[in-house]
């Protein structure tokens, strides 16, 4: 006879960085930005007409949809929008990765976002971990002509390595997928990189995602979407419409937009994070720390003496939070986001006193 | 060789009712609120400091799951919330539906909301629909003592239906199944019926869900929450939390609150719409349609003579929106959603003409 808790699925909880409502802290450790979001947003804000909450929301996002349609130059129908790029990411391994044959794996690096193993769990997908090098670099060769590959993904940059690929690593992997799905994650891209989107209308395989959480600081709207060949955003859409028609409320799709629009603040916020880490890298480096280039709005940084617990600990004691993995190969690495320049002070002179 | 299509989830999409944006509309066909939300929730949305939306929301939702537990009298660890009940209700479903034993079914009534088996579909649910009888009413019997039983879920008051059964009838399905997961779905409760919430206590297999879609004016928040035992709700919070941990947007958690504590205001709004629901009934009544007598913000009617599809498309030609559906034994019914009494004489000035 089989009881209640044996009818429940059972699953290890997903557990979030720390997200403390203390006002004193300098959080560096969930890579938000440090800077409010457009002043485009805000007027829409203001102009909200709040009444209109008692309608659902649009289902299509419409104006979300035009507003990434018009800025990055893609048709509205190869456009998926969600809540944040989680959820984007979340429906993509749903529709893309559930249906490998036996023996097939889903492919991602080993040192990379955590929530893709998570994901794994939750719809059975069988994955095959895949070493980075000793520089935490992804291999090019170790994700073509594999034959256990029923589908690919990883994030450029990819966090929390804070590595770039060029355009060209990204194609040629693509390129010799056609049969599989490959999705790569931009959440880091407008910070160095060079996105994938230019390459969506010659490969039906590829996906791209993106999100407004970091380089247009609306973590707290969710706002994600996907680019892709009109296949991929299809089935997709099934998937999402099976789901929940309306996961995107209206406050998302019109501040969204709106911050979306915004072309010049954006890049403006890039510039901004892009100096500061330059600052930040310089610092570090005369403190003793070491890290791979990065292409992100953090850094992944290990210190020559000083373990990465007791500098993650101490540093949280003075109020600073960054983010610190007890996980195989990173565990002596800090996650260090790129804060703004009084934040920047703050930590340099922090860690100075305790590496000093 | 399998091809890049058959390794993605076909699925067919689910189609939600229309949304036309013309503002002339009478539009009574999403059983959304006539009238605005509460003014606690356009205080909240006036003074909502949109800087902060460079911050990931909570992903506990605490101020929303406190407002709830105040305002229900239930501990803030027996609740859940989502982005509308729809993401509660598909969670659920994944969360306690999709480990049944072979041979085993997820039970509910025929003619019901259109949302279950999509949901079953995409999560491989095995699923009976249980015929309701000749008046639509949900037979207590065929939910009780039923060994291919492996779940249940009737809304209580059923949609399309309008009909509401009391709490022993749905008490007793619940008792009866103590090892099965009994989901009553009280989307429509504040209109007449009385919530199950009560049994939460006694009732570890009991998950109550409820939205702010309907009588708190906020469907396009996309708010929705689930009452149930500690057990239930750990498990839920576990499949969310590797699904997306931050579903629920800063603004969504912030109006949510204030227009959950606002009890004045949802009291008076189902007040308003249960009055002008009997004066649309009697209405409706004159002019030969006929229809169970409605807990909900809705009719489910049907004319002596015209048929549904007739009904529906003159309306539409007029501007007027119900709902109809081209289904086995519903094909002649509308659902119409109560109005503001301006909407009701209009549409009832229409039905007079289209009928007389």
């Amino acid at each position: 006879m089989r009881g209640l808790k044996d009818r429940i699925r059972q699953i290890a909880p997903y557990v979030p960085g720390e997200q403390p409502k203390e006002r004193d802290i300098i959080k560096l450790n969930t890579n938000e930005c440090p800077y409010p979001p457009s002043p485009m947003l805000l007027a829409a804000l203001k102009e909200f007409p709040g009444e209109d909450l008692r309608r659902y929301s649009d289902t299509e996002a419409g104006d979300l949809v035009q507003a990434l349609s018009d800025v990055y130059g893609v048709p509205a129908d190869q456009i998926f929008v969600g809540v944040g790029s989680d959820e984007v990411l979340a429906l993509a391994f749903q529709t893309f990765f559930t249906e490998l044959s036996d023996g097939e794996h889903l492919l991602f690096p080993d040192v990379t976002y955590s929530f893709y193993p998570v994901w794994a769990e939750l719809y059975h997908i069988p994955v095959r971990a895949v070493p980075t090098d000793d520089g935490f670099k992804i291999r090019r060769e170790d994700y073509i002509g594999q034959q256990d590959a029923g589908g690919i993904i990883f994030p450029n940059p990819n966090a929390p390595t804070s590595i770039c690929e060029p355009l060209a690593f990204v194609e040629e992997i693509v390129r010799s997928n056609p049969d599989k799905v490959v999705i790569v994650d931009e959440a880091y891209i407008d910070f160095g990189g060079e996105s994938a989107v230019s390459l969506i209308e010659r490969y039906e395989n590829l996906l791209v995602v993106q999100t407004g959480s970091k380089s247009r600081a609306m973590a707290g709207l969710r706002v994600g979407w996907a680019f892709g060949s009109r296949m991929l955003i299809d089935a997709l859409k099934a998937v999402k419409f099976s789901f929940n028609s309306y996961t995107m409320n209206s406050p998302a799709i019109a501040l969204g937009a709106a911050a979306i629009r915004d072309v010049d603040y954006w890049k403006e916020l890039c510039r901004r994070i892009i100096s500061t880490r330059e600052r930040l890298s310089s610092g570090l480096r005369e403190l003793g720390f070491s890290f791979p280039e990065s292409s992100a709005n953090f850094l992944f940084a290990k210190h020559e003496t000083i373990s990465g617990e007791e500098v993650f600990q101490t540093l949280k004691a003075r109020k600073i939070y960054v983010r610190h993995w007890n996980a195989p190969r990173i565990g002596d690495h800090l996650r260090i986001t790129v804060g703004t320049e009084e934040e920047t002070d703050a930590l340099l002179a922090a860690l100075q006193e305790i590496v000093g």
